[in-house]
Order: C-alpha cells, then structure tokens, then sequence
C-alpha cells in the first residue's frame, strides 16, 4: 500500500541557494506520514489524547536533485513495518508527473507512553496492520 | 530596561530572493521577548509548570532592509506595557555594530490558564513590573 | 475578488503550548498570496526571471483564537491595492466549514529590481488589476 | 577537530508532543557545520561569490532522547572527509555539560558550479584540509 500526498513548495521552503532547504524534506515525510496513517484509520489526535506519542528515533534521506520554489511534489509514503513496537516508512518524493525521484528515505518510530517505550494498543494495530498490504 | 540578544542569519532563514525570510523575524522577536523576561526573572517553564501560557494576539512589523546569510544580528527588546493582564514588546532588529534598524516590530501577547483568559499571579507580576524601569 | 486555498496543520506547526506557532500565520498569509497572485495570472518565477523582487514591507496579524494540529485552515485573500507600486493585501484564516476568524492580517509589499524600489511592468500590472474587481 | 556551537531551543522549535521537532536537528547540523567551516577559514558567502555551491546529498540522524524548550544545546561537529569533491560531517548533540547524546548524525555533500558537480578549487582546500587534523 503506497499512499501519497501533495506539496506546493512554499518560498519559505526555499534557501539562498536556490532550492528548497533539504531540512523541509524531513518535514515532508512526515506530512506523508501522517496521511499513509490516516489512509488506514489511525488519528494521532486519537493517540495522543489515549496518551500515546509516536517519537521518530531513525531518519536518512538521498538528496538526488533539488525542488524549486512553487514545484508540485508528490510524496509517495510505504510502511516497511508496522508493528506495536516500531513503525518504519519509506517515502520518495518526485515532482508531479515526473519519473525521476528527488529525495527519498526512510524513518522509523516508537511508541511511548508517560515517557516510556510501550507497545501500542490492540484497537491502533489491528488497522496499522492493514497498511502493510 | 532594553535587552539584547543575538541571532546568526543561517541558511534555512533565507529563502530564494537571498534574504531572510519574513516570517522569520517574528521568530527573532520571540527570542528577544524570551531573554527579556529572562532578564527579568521569569522562566517561562515555570510558568508553562503552573498551567500558565501567554499567547499572542497581536503582532506587526515594518521590514527597511533586508538580512542574508550569516548576518550577526541584534535583537533589541524593550517593554511597552507588563501587567498582570498582558505584555507589550517592541523590537529593533540590526546588524551588531550597525545604527540602521533593519526591521522593528511590536507584539502583544495576554495570560491564559485552562485556556481561559486570566490575570499573572503575583508571583510573577513582581518580578516582571522590573522590566519596565 | 477573494481567492481561497487550504492548509492542513502540521506537527512541525505546533509548539510546546498544543497550537500552531504564530510566525506560522505570516507563512500561510504568503500561501494565500501567491495563489491569489495565480489566480489573476501573476507566476511569480515569472517575476523572478525578469529580475524583479517583492519584499514584504509591513506586516500586522490579530490571533484571536488556536488552529491545532491537523486542522484544516481555509486562507482567505483579497487585495486592498495593487498597484504599479505595491500590493496590500488582506488576510482571514478559519477551520473549513467554520465562521470563526482564528487569526486575520495584512500585507504590504512593493517592487525592486536590482535592489531598487522600481514599478511593476505594464504586462503584469494589467493583469494584477483584475484582482480588485 | 572538532568544533562547537551552541543553540538555545526556542518554542518555534517544539511541537504539540512537548519536545524539540526531529526535523530541526537537520538544522542545527547545518549550523554545527557552518561554524566548523567558518573555524578552518570557509566563508560560505565567499564561496557563493565564486558561483560554488554545496548541495547536501545525504544525511542520517539517530534520535536517542528530546531536547525540550529553552535547553542549552551544544552542536559537536566533526569531519570524516574533507576532500576536493565532497565533505563529509558527523554531529553529536548534547545538553551542555552532560555527557549523553541526544541526537547524533552524519551529512554528506558535494560541490557544484553552474549547476553541476565540480571539484572545489585550491585556494578552499588547502584551509579545509585543516579540519581533518
């Protein structure tokens, strides 16, 4: 399952150089992130009022070629493990109908409550788990 | 009572017009207000401890010239009202040595608790009325 | 002539106090502006390759109540002045769906080539007059 | 030879969770990396004035605990290869004055010159092979 979502890239997303700053391209997993979680139901409001946080401890990223300002990027999100311990995406992000791949990467995450490593609740995983089909 | 502090203009602040973003500099007041009251004595987890936040309602700013990369600024920030129902700052924003004021601006920001408007515990307004000698 | 575009809240939006942080609304203003700038034909790559820059000058913003995470922010434009010499703008940014301003501001910025203060071309100011009507 | 550089965590760094956002240690590499430049006599806008660019094409960051509001960060910054055609960093963020790591990380970047991948000239690689010692 690959879900994918849209970034206008923003002048404030752009630096000096030209290009968009490479840091916002961690900013935009994440916006993949959240939108592959609620492509399979889970809300991470609903989380976080459970008392549940979701802290990234792993990112990498390939820079291939830059994005400019006002690009229309396409983030392409898949779940490499979904599990109650940990989940792990995959995104590339292309302009929109484009082939060629300008940044990809991977992240993963934990589960944590009261500050502490936890496995996530039984009603989160039975629909995380539909993201791995 | 003025107090200073310094930013260094780094390269995720610009943006591709090879300036600092706009946007920024509201940042850059939020780091002068933050080492006013620091200056002052109050610590704003301390506050944020006591269930107290202090949102702001009202910004502006005027840009005259713009910062680039690897500026050395100076935030210059004063008091134009502390009481024990809002704060008004007011910035000025120059390179360190330099007379022109790049930007200036000034900010409003009043208390809440639970979300609710509320008024500063004493505690604080104290400490805080020094600022505006 | 009022041009709507949306803005999803972000984790990366939010700060410590559960809201989205302030300087973010003078972001999602220019995502505002630049689609109202597209609206009535204005690319503003355009812009850029015929040399000519757009500073912002003046900004002002009232907050009157928190957009949070994963929020869906409806950012409505309209323009005040457009002119051969600067563009003024108005700014409402609500929840879809929702009456309630959360915070509302305005723009000021005016035209520079080569680092000067200079007037826009007649080919972009006829279609920038399209935006008052 | 290592370099560092202090950041102090501002709110517009934190989110919703309560803790500094894990894209913006990116960020404060960056500016670990600047300084360490700036320590063997790299001046990034001199470079630019030479038309050279630095496009990172890869990073990776290990988050290992959160840096909250107002923590006084210290960026370690470290070269693992500073040649003609690329440069490569290894970060250690801490607390000052404790010994655990809060996030650590790597990047790697080349140069390029009118848009392609050049190899740094001279006058810049005899300073940078300084910051190998």
């Amino acid at each position: 399952m690959t879900v994918t979502t849209r970034h206008r890239v923003k002048f404030f997303d752009t630096d000096v150089m030209g290009v968009a700053h490479h840091a916002n391209y961690i900013r935009w997993f994440e916006t993949g992130r959240v939108e592959f979680l609620r492509a399979v139901g889970i809300d991470l409001n609903e989380l976080m009022s459970d008392g549940i946080l979701f802290p990234i401890i792993e990112i990498d990223a390939r820079f291939h070629a830059p994005a400019r300002f006002d690009d229309d990027l396409e983030i392409a999100t898949t779940a490499t493990a979904l599990t109650r311990a940990k989940m792990q995406f995959r995104y590339e992000i292309r302009r929109v109908g484009e082939e060629k791949i300008l940044t990809e990467g991977t992240s993963t995450n934990v589960f944590t409550h009261d500050g502490k490593i936890c496995r996530l609740p039984e009603k989160y995983s039975a629909r995380l788990s539909k993201g791995l089909t």
